[in-house]
């Protein structure tokens, strides 16, 4: 039995967070001589990538969510709690937590390492926020769904030309891999899916619309592939305006400068910002709030105190590491290394180094791009490479066999196994 | 195109309601010569006899909800309105209808099937809801995941050992195919899907109470097999409690009489409660508030009218039909019959008569009882019975191979699929 307020016999590392880096560390530990605690406010591991294919109707959450608990159940050394982090006691060396409304009693740790990610960034525009919803949790993705299925809905019983087109557009802030696989995936949902499932909608009447401020989505992949995703979009439909930025938001559009788009389902899938770490220790951060790491992902002046994946700055031939899966992953298990070379008395490890794996959107069915190196890829075969993959890591997560079985019968029938609007009737401030 | 508010140039069969009755009148009306309307509140047909097993986490909900419109695509005489009813106009034939929170354009009718079924009733006590959820929704059952997943959640964090006891105490008030269903279901989930996964708690020692006020549980079927039933409980570590009545239910526990029983999670499974059908229609109601209807479902007075399933009061053999699937649907079939005669200009069928395929209730795993005609079992043949069965009838919804693939799964690895919390942190009452 853990008690997490009790001093521990062994060096014991608080991990705050259960996402990709958080529960690398955790299943790093695993034979380590240290007692492991995850904390997370959510009961389950999220893989990410797939979150927007729950908020498009073709995956369930529960395929893509997984119980931490269950994932950590044959690790002995390790207990999880389901609780909110609201900070740090650096000189005591403990973790203020919250269960729901009240407050626990502090973990003490030997090691932390903070895990916390990011969450949606409206870039100083908070009141976007109730028009634009972001994507980054799984409830995220349910209110992104009603509101998707909810607009056709709706559009069926409308009779005004104008409100009916205006429910019927659909705007993506933000060129991304997320914002490209959600016109992708919408693009598809409204050719193929919903078609003749209205009697006063026409489907592909929709107008999907994906805005990216800079010149070209897929900003971090090679042109080369951002101009075929482009056109792939284009193909299935979507309408990708780059080089602009949007300047206002409401219930019932946008506004691009001067012009304004007139849509009831706008989605933000612009950028993020990191989790409040760098306040919790009263460390320095970069402009984009990540706290400044060292090496080994330590920081300085704070003991035992590491800062992982998307909530840290590691700067690498220059510039920072991006916030993907593969970086939080590879630090998670670079700071389980130092931390048990540390206990076990090793030689610590050398400096971490990223090894880009390589990245990877889907467009559609049918196609993807990726790169890794020199290799770059688009169309059917990066497709195939992308399904495979993701197949063989959500293994990991004891999911594999209800994906598939989703991807095969979503492809095979075109139907969405998940489309369900379960958002209470009332509470949607567009429609009203 | 169909416009609900325009005068038809066919008859017009509006039809309230997409569960098992409503979707019945409208299938059956596929090759009429009539238009249908089919309205709902819910996106989806709900197959409710699953309900339990997304409110235990082994389903997810798109397992057992499918779009209503999907289901009546091929139709092309059907159309399918997102819509709360809120009234009858009698007088001027037409259904008034709210979209959220905006009133619609009425919709005419010459054909009314009101097929609303029933919520839960908490028997003039509606302050128990708060405490102790019902389940007959989709989000109901999310709801009630949340508070049995979040009381071992937050038991693992709670040190005092009266207050931990009573979070591990979950009690089941009613104890009909619901409540023995859930408390089945939850008995497996932890005795064994949580086990080894907690540090603090042991999930063997949480207590599962089913409170039934009559004598007995399962009290539709053969007394045989209600203590069939009961034995199974007790023998999966579920305490019976029978001929005993809640007479409070606050944040922390229930009343039996002068007997309190600690409890942070309650569920409501104790009875239902019509729609206001009577009230809309203006007639009669038997003393549970179901509308009396003739022998082809047809309401007195009231041309065109025909309520069918748990709203509906058909007597039969000097009782009313039991509020259960196969009669809704058997119903929906008759009245589709009907209205296709008198449109048809055909001999009306003869009264309806209710064709019991009889029933059946899972308790745990390998273990089901059954009754049809003289034939009664319980026990593994039950249950295996039991299995096909859903399947069977769940392949009309199109869903069948992912819950074969949950079930198979869940089956083997006694993991469950979809244990996800996702409520939001700090709006369940019982734990503030």
């Amino acid at each position: 039995m853990t008690d997490p307020s009790a001093p521990a016999k062994r060096p014991r590392v608080v991990v705050v967070g259960g996402g990709f880096g958080g529960l690398a560390v955790a299943q790093a530990l695993k034979n380590a001589p240290v007692d492991v605690i995850l904390v997370d406010r959510a009961n389950h591991h999220l893989f990410q990538p797939l979150l927007y294919q729950v908020a498009t109707s073709i995956l369930a959450p529960g395929d893509i969510g997984t119980p931490i608990r269950q994932l950590l159940a044959p690790q002995t050394n390790a207990s999880v709690f389901m609780a909110e982090v609201s900070g740090v006691d650096v000189a005591r060396k403990q973790v203020l937590v919250d269960y729901l409304n009240r407050r626990g009693v502090p973990f003490k740790y030997d090691y932390l390492v903070l895990a916390t990610g990011a969450t949606h960034n409206y870039f100083g525009h908070e009141e976007f926020a109730e028009f634009a919803p972001g994507l980054k949790q799984l409830t995220d993705a349910t209110t992104i769904r009603d509101r998707i299925l909810r607009a056709f809905e709706i559009a069926e019983e409308v009779a005004d030309p104008q409100t009916h087109q205006d429910l019927l557009t659909f705007v993506l802030v933000g060129g991304g891999a997320t914002g490209v696989e959600m016109a992708g995936s919408i693009a598809e949902l409204r050719r193929f899916t919903l078609k003749s499932e209205f009697r006063r909608v026409n489907p592909a009447e929709a107008r999907i619309i994906l805005i990216e401020g800079s010149p070209r989505v897929l900003g971090s992949f090679h042109p080369d592939l951002s101009r075929a995703a482009q056109k792939q979009l284009e193909h299935l439909g979507v309408e990708v305006r780059t080089g602009v930025h949007v300047t206002k938001i409401d219930a019932t559009g946008v506004m691009i400068g001067d012009e304004r788009i007139a849509s009831r389902t706008v989605i933000w899938t612009a950028g993020v910002k990191p989790s409040p770490a760098s306040k919790w220790l009263n460390v320095p951060a970069d402009k984009a709030g990540r706290v400044l790491v060292q090496t080994d992902c330590s920081v300085t002046d704070r003991p035992g105190v590491f800062v992982i994946g998307d909530t840290a700055c590691f700067m690498a031939d220059g510039k920072p590491l991006p916030g993907v899966a593969q970086v939080a992953l590879q630090q998670g298990q670079h700071v389980a290394a130092v931390i048990r070379a540390q206990v076990e008395g090793h030689r610590a490890p050398g400096p971490f180094k990223y090894f880009d794996k390589g990245s990877m959107a889907i467009v559609g069915r049918n196609f993807a791009v990726m790169e890794a190196g020199k290799i770059r890829l688009s169309g059917y075969i990066a497709w195939m490479a992308w399904a495979l993959i993701h197949v063989l890591y959500l293994a990991a997560f004891g999911n594999r066999v209800s994906v598939v079985t989703q991807w095969i019968w979503t492809y095979l029938s075109h139907k969405r196994g998940s489309r369900l609007i379960l958002g209470s009737g009332g509470k949607n401030p567009l429609y009203e």
